[in-house]
C-alpha cells in the first residue's frame, strides 16, 4: 500500500463497467482520493451506467463535489457507432474478429480525457486513470497504450507549465478474468457494475459483445457474477 | 490556389470570432469543402457567439448538415477560467503581462479538437483546422504548435488505421493585424465576427483583452473594423 503526498488526487473515469471500477478500486488501495467522472452520451444504456456510476460512488463514500456528470450527447449527434447510432446495428459477440467492432465511438476517449483533464487542471489531480483494456478486449484503437502516451504528452503541453497529470491505465495488460480476480480481491462492488451495450435494465442482454466477454471473464476466474442475482 | 482531391474536406473549429473566420476563409481558398464546428461552453458571450457563426455559416452557403453545434456547458461546470466562472472577474487588456491570463480556459482546445477528430472521422473529412494564435496573442499554453503536433499524434494512434486527419492552424504565427489583412484580402465576413470576452452585443465592450486586441490589429492594419457601423 503506497503512500502518496500532497497532489494525491486521482480522476477516474467511471463509465459504471467492470473495468473502470476495478481501476477506481485499484487507485483507491494506492491511497489515491478519487475524484469520479461519468460521461453520457446517447449510449443505448445510458440510464443503467449512471445509475451504477452513483452506486459505486456511494459504495465508497465519495461526496457530490469529487463526482462529475457529464453530458456528451454531441457523440450520438455525430454517429458513426452502433452504441449511439440507431441505424447501425450492434453486432452480436464474435470474439476471434480483428476487425474494429461497430460499437467503436470515434475517438471516445480522447474526448473523455480531454474532460478528465480539465477538471484534473482545475482541482490540482496529478492522475487520469481510465479502465482501457487493450488485449482480450475489442481492438478500439483509442485503447492502446501509445494512444495514452500521446495524450499525456498533450496535456503535458496544453496546460499551465505547473500542472503535471499521468494517465494511468492499470488495467490495460489484463485479461478479463484478472481484472474480476483483482477486483474481487480488493472488495469492488462488480455486482454494482453494469457491461451489456443492448439492455438498459433491469437484466443484461447476455449475448451482446460486452455481455460475452463478462460472462467468459467470470467463468475463467471460477466466480459468480453477483449481477445475476 | 491548390486543389484537392477526394478527401478534400475540412471541419474548421469556428466560433464566430476573427481568427478563425480567417481560417476558415484560407482553408476555403485553398479548395477545401468546409464543415464547420461550433462550440458553446457557458461562456458569457454564448449567444453572440452562435449568431456569428450562423451568419457566417449563411455568408458562404454552408449547408445545415456540414453545421455542427455543440454545447460543451461541462467545462462551465469544471470552472477555473473567468470565461466561465462568474466568480473569477474578467481582468482587463494587459498586453505586457507575460501571465497566463484568467480567461484561459483549461485544456479547452484539446476538448474542441477531439470533438473536431470524432467529428472529422465519422465524415472522412482530412483536416482539423483552428484559429489558434501563438504570438501577439494571450499566451495560452493549448494554443502552441507544439501542442498541436501532439494532439495530431494523438489523432494518428487514437483512430482507425484508414483514418488520417491532419491539423491545420494556418493563423498561428501571424500577428492580428496580418489576420486582418488576410482576412480583408479574402474577402472573408469580418463585420460578421464577434470578438469581445464580456458583453453579449450588440456593441462590443472595447476594454477587455479581446477588444483591445482586435482594435489595435485593425488600426495596424489601416483598416475600418465594420463591426463598429
Amino acid at each position: 500500500m503506497e503512500r502518496h503526498d500532497a497532489s494525491n488526487r486521482a480522476v477516474v473515469l467511471l463509465s459504471g463497467g467492470m473495468d473502470s471500477c476495478v481501476t477506481a478500486a485499484i487507485l483507491r488501495s494506492r491511497g489515491y482520493n478519487l475524484a469520479l467522472l461519468h460521461t453520457t452520451y446517447g449510449q443505448r444504456t445510458a440510464e443503467r451506467e449512471l445509475g451504477s456510476f452513483n452506486a459505486i460512488a456511494d459504495f465508497w463514500g465519495i461526496e457530490e463535489r469529487r463526482r462529475l456528470v457529464v453530458d456528451i450527447g454531441y457523440l450520438a449527434a455525430i454517429g458513426g457507432s452502433s452504441l449511439t447510432d440507431r441505424s447501425i446495428e450492434v453486432t452480436e459477440a464474435n470474439l476471434e474478429s480483428t476487425e474494429i467492432p461497430t460499437s467503436y465511438v470515434p475517438f471516445r476517449n480522447a474526448n473523455l480525457l480531454a474532460i478528465a483533464a480539465s477538471w484534473a487542471e482545475v482541482i490540482g489531480a496529478g492522475v487520469i486513470a481510465i479502465g482501457a483494456v487493450e488485449e482480450d478486449s475489442s481492438g478500439y484503437p483509442d485503447c492502446r497504450p501509445a494512444f495514452f502516451k500521446a495524450f499525456e504528452r498533450t496535456i503535458e503541453l496544453g496546460t499551465r507549465p505547473e500542472t503535471a497529470i499521468r494517465i494511468e491505465t492499470p488495467v490495460i495488460a489484463m485479461r478479463k478474468s484478472q481484472i474480476v480476480r483483482t477486483g474481487l480481491d480488493l472488495g469492488a462492488p462488480l455486482h454494482l457494475t453494469w457491461s451489456c451495450y443492448r439492455s438498459n435494465g433491469p437484466e443484461p442482454c447476455g449475448i451482446c459483445d460486452s455481455c460475452a466477454l463478462r460472462a467468459r471473464a467470470f467463468a475463467e476466474a471460477g466466480a459468480k457474477d453477483g449481477i445475476k442475482n
